[in-house]
């Protein structure tokens, strides 16, 4: 396809232009554009492909930037990074140096803030509105949400706060029927219920012809059933969740009619309410095999546009977790798993089938998952959350409040720590370790292998208070040395006085260290917090010691030890490299590690 | 008053026997006992008064512990404790060793979780009752919350879980029209409306006899009318919030009368679907003064019980914060206030008043309110957060994802960091400093005196990225010595090759130990991080130094010094004092520090 129409876009003020027939066109040009892409550099497929017609129609009804548009998460972004300037720089979408896969402010001024972590844009976007509105400006602010961003308790509180001020805010409900998989919850089936809703309209018409062709019995009867009828109008059309906080609800409409929604959008503008708009759309729209599988192209690797996407056969580290779940949950009853929306993200795939009854996908709501965790424990079970570790940020006081204050036994599998990639700054997992270990009664654990991470996963079945076992995104390093594993921390001697200490990922890049020189001493951790009180002794054996650690130098295992040395009267050389108070942006896992100063080589010269 | 059926309560089991007029005593005694204590002891006093017969009613319907039952927040607890066999321990109340003013799971097997941060109760109620279900355990789990603790995000979380699966989970709303003072958002309006559906009521019975008595002019017109009433009844009644999410509802009804109570509650016990009941109760019922001004009543300080509770004159720290806002605010159109439901507490109260266009108070959700905050800042404001230290802890990740990664201009202003008192382990503000640092384009201060947060409140409008101010409880330290003050940090130069450095209100401990043993160095840090690049050189000065902080030690500023005097090379003597992997329980301020051994005498025995 050579992008005729879209080749022409340079602003949102081109896509006001468009006939209807150049505006099919340039639907289908956008998909082309997206499959195409996605396909080589992977990225977030399915949604972006059922917001097409959505965005092309919200910025044919509003104007960005004096608008300001906000799509939560930015899994449905792509349109409109493609519609403000950025068609020529899509092809290297999620690339070092290329175009974030998310909403970022300093690639456009059409992106009002950075996005990533779900159900936060109502806030934003309400935030940028009063400012505007106290500033004198024109301009509404526009926030775009799925109906699984729906099940994170924030967008409630932004709805609460929004829907108790007249003014013209906007929320437009993308609902797909989908979370990144099947959506979960009550307010998932009262979605639904209004979509189908059209059994409502149909009795509202005939309700009303027949109140215009009965006899009047009487004034009193008249009255009687008008009031009847606007009672009913009132409640059954405007008797919502959405209304229940305050806002005006129009909708649904079909979220692939352009027109429809131009119309309603514009209606939208005119009231001087909240409003939220309810556009139906479908997951994965125009790419049949997305259609058919959209948790499949939800978030992809680079695939065959015809082929489609074929299930990677490589084991994960989240693999190995979700099978060992299952493993002891075949011996042990009140083995449970959680998960907030990441049911296949997180291996529990197998588990949720094995164990319906002991699964519980609870949404996007990290903050409930883990007081629902706790809970299970205060009633008996052995509850795992397994969760991506940024994600985890979210539940920070829950852990502090609901856990280890009454050192309740819950495990957390923190999925994807450390480096995960072409995701970037958002969805780095560099901080787990710091808001962790701040944490009284919390012990944390970082495997390097499988079998260590399924070693570890069944001693935190038989531990008290919280246990926290972190592992990196993707495969375990290819070649996996016999070393003497022990739970707290195994020492590699050297010959030399030069040690490195490290855990978890890195250590496969310190023991390729160790091959090119067999002087040196490597530590290799694997329960990092508390701090094993045999390794200061062992430390105190050399006369520089490295650390070496994949996040924030800021509150990481590195400056605990640093503090421990200095109560132990050490007084050798100690450095720590780490990531040293910066957000890493987006590159490959091998070029972020490099660049940190946390690959072998590094390693070797340090 | 000698508490004469109180004195004879020793379970729940025992109100059950009681008759009417028993109950009606029994209930003045709870007031009576409650009144009394809390004018000695302080404590939250309005939402105990007016949840006295609600207690009494659930206790009755419900079979505790069997039925796991969780008051949210725990500000409504307290007629639960005399119920459950700690009446006679009532009277130490909230004093070190006694009894806490929340939920205290090691206190009685009838406080299931430990409570203190708001809207968790959902969550932590459904947890106990799925695990109760595998288990095959009879009972239920009663989740009981205020109308305020329904502006906090994570309880929808919890309702959209639990509304999705059958089974007699149940949730009783306390709705007292109040949060802590009162309650705002759309969702509050929508309750006042539910509460006033008197006449849906009036209606449904005019029309059901409308119905019953039309003559019967066609098979289809009955059919019709049949249906029409059907729908009706079931769009007006059920239509709500609640069964948004699934559940039932039932309600409302009178909190203060513990028949209409009791019945509804065994009704919903009988239910295979979960289920909330709606209870309209009065804040501060049955003490004339509190139910005048339940706002003053909510938590106080110890008072006079004919007088009632005089505003006290002393300045706080969250007074000079918040007149400090008000002084700016008067010369510079964009700075905005936003709290998270605690005006009063941050010291907003003025502010509000003058400038209600910019003072915007969210509700109980710090999640929202962090991010609204970004928003504005991001449509060109100058926001300031106020807030208490542990409930920040709730939006780590918003700090991060929606203020740190972007650089967005926001001043958090954090109240009630470091040791706070009486309300004991789960309002602790020390976890501030170490989530705070954690994060990369953070600046925190933690001035000492008033005049040092006037001066950097100022400072942080003409700051880039996210500032962060800390500031303790209560008062200044009585004595402000007249210093040589610097943004950054100042020295106090001794004699001797010892040099202690601190930070906010602890400078004052140290500057005692200077006035004992005037050889002794301090440093006093008032920008804590990043560390300033000078005081690493001026350390080197000293052969031994002592880092005091109110706060853990894990991940707080002492250890980040730890790392860069190995850096340094620095070979001196180096320990850090500060809270150390434990969860500082309830008693006052010094009695804390000085167990902590953060006092001044502390510090000149190291």
């Amino acid at each position: 396809m050579n992008y005729e129409i879209l080749n022409k876009i340079k602003s949102p003020q081109d896509v006001k232009n468009l006939s209807n027939s150049q505006l099919t066109v340039l639907c289908e040009e956008i998909r082309d554009c997206i499959i195409n892409t996605v396909s080589e550099n992977g990225g977030h497929l399915a949604a972006n492909l059922g917001s097409v017609e959505l965005t092309v129609a919200v910025h044919r009804a509003f104007d960005s930037p004096q608008d300001a548009i906000i799509f939560d998460v930015g899994h449905q972004c792509y349109t409109h990074k493609l519609l403000t300037g950025r068609f020529e720089d899509f092809k290297n979408l999620r690339k070092e140096n290329g175009l974030s896969g998310f909403m970022k402010p300093n690639e456009s001024v059409h992106d009002p803030i950075i996005t990533g972590h779900s159900s936060n844009s109502i806030s934003a976007a309400y935030g940028i509105y009063r400012a505007k509105k106290l500033k004198g400006e024109d301009g509404s602010a526009v926030a775009i949400i799925g109906d699984g961003a729906l099940t994170g308790g924030m967008a409630y509180e932004a709805l609460n706060h929004a829907g108790d001020h007249n003014g013209n805010f906007i929320v437009i409900l993308n609902d797909n029927e989908m979370s990144i998989s099947q959506n979960v919850g009550g307010m998932s089936k009262s979605l639904t219920k209004m979509r189908n809703k059209a059994r409502y309209h149909r009795f509202k018409f005939a309700f009303g012809r027949f109140l215009n062709h009965i006899p009047l019995v009487g004034h009193t009867i008249y009255k009687f059933f008008y009031r009847v009828k606007e009672t009913f109008k009132s409640v059954v059309y405007k008797n919502n969740i959405f209304s229940a906080f305050g806002f005006n609800y129009l909708g649904p409409v079909d979220g692939h009619n352009i027109k429809d929604m131009e119309s309603l959008f514009k209606i939208a503008k005119c009231y001087q309410r909240p409003t939220v708009i309810h556009v139906v759309t479908t997951k994965g729209k125009g790419y049949p095999l997305a259609e058919k599988k959209p948790n499949s192209y939800h978030g992809v690797s680079p695939f065959d546009v015809n082929e489609g996407v074929i299930p990677s056969k490589k084991i994960t580290f989240s693999d190995v977790a979700g099978r060992t779940l299952c493993e002891m949950a075949e011996n042990d009853e009140k083995i449970c798993a959680v998960t907030a929306a990441m049911e296949s993200g997180t291996g529990l795939t197998d588990f949720a089938e094995k164990f319906p009854d002991r699964f519980f996908d609870v949404g996007i709501a990290e903050q409930h998952a883990v007081t629902f965790t706790a809970g299970l424990a205060k009633g008996g079970m052995k509850p795992y959350f397994a969760v991506y570790s940024s994600f985890l940020q979210r539940a920070y006081d829950q852990i502090i409040h609901d856990c280890a204050i009454g050192k309740v036994p819950i495990t957390l599998l923190i999925d994807r720590a450390g480096i995960v990639g072409e995701d970037g700054e958002t969805h780095q997992g560099l901080f787990d370790v710091s808001y962790l270990t701040s944490i009284p009664n919390v012990t944390v654990y970082s495997p390097t292998y499988y079998d260590e991470l399924i070693y570890t996963i069944n001693l935190s079945s038989i531990t008290d208070g919280v246990t926290a076992i972190r592992y990196p995104r993707g495969v375990e390093a290819p070649e996996h040395p016999n070393i003497d594993f022990k739970p707290d921390y195994t020492v590699l001697k050297g010959k030399n006085d030069r040690v490195i200490v490290t855990y978890g990922k890195l250590f496969s890049e310190s023991f390729k260290a160790k091959q090119q020189n067999d002087d040196l001493s490597v530590i290799k951790l694997n329960k990092i917090y508390p701090l094993s009180d045999g390794l200061i002794d062992e430390l105190k054996n050399y006369k520089q010691i490295d650390f070496y650690e994949e996040t924030v130098k800021s509150g990481g295992i590195g400056e605990h030890l640093s503090a421990r040395l200095h109560e132990n009267g050490y007084i050798g050389s100690y450095n720590i490299h780490a990531v040293n108070n910066e957000f890493v942006p987006m590159s490959s896992t091998a070029a972020a590690l490099k660049k940190i100063g946390l690959d072998y080589e590094s390693m070797l010269r340090s």
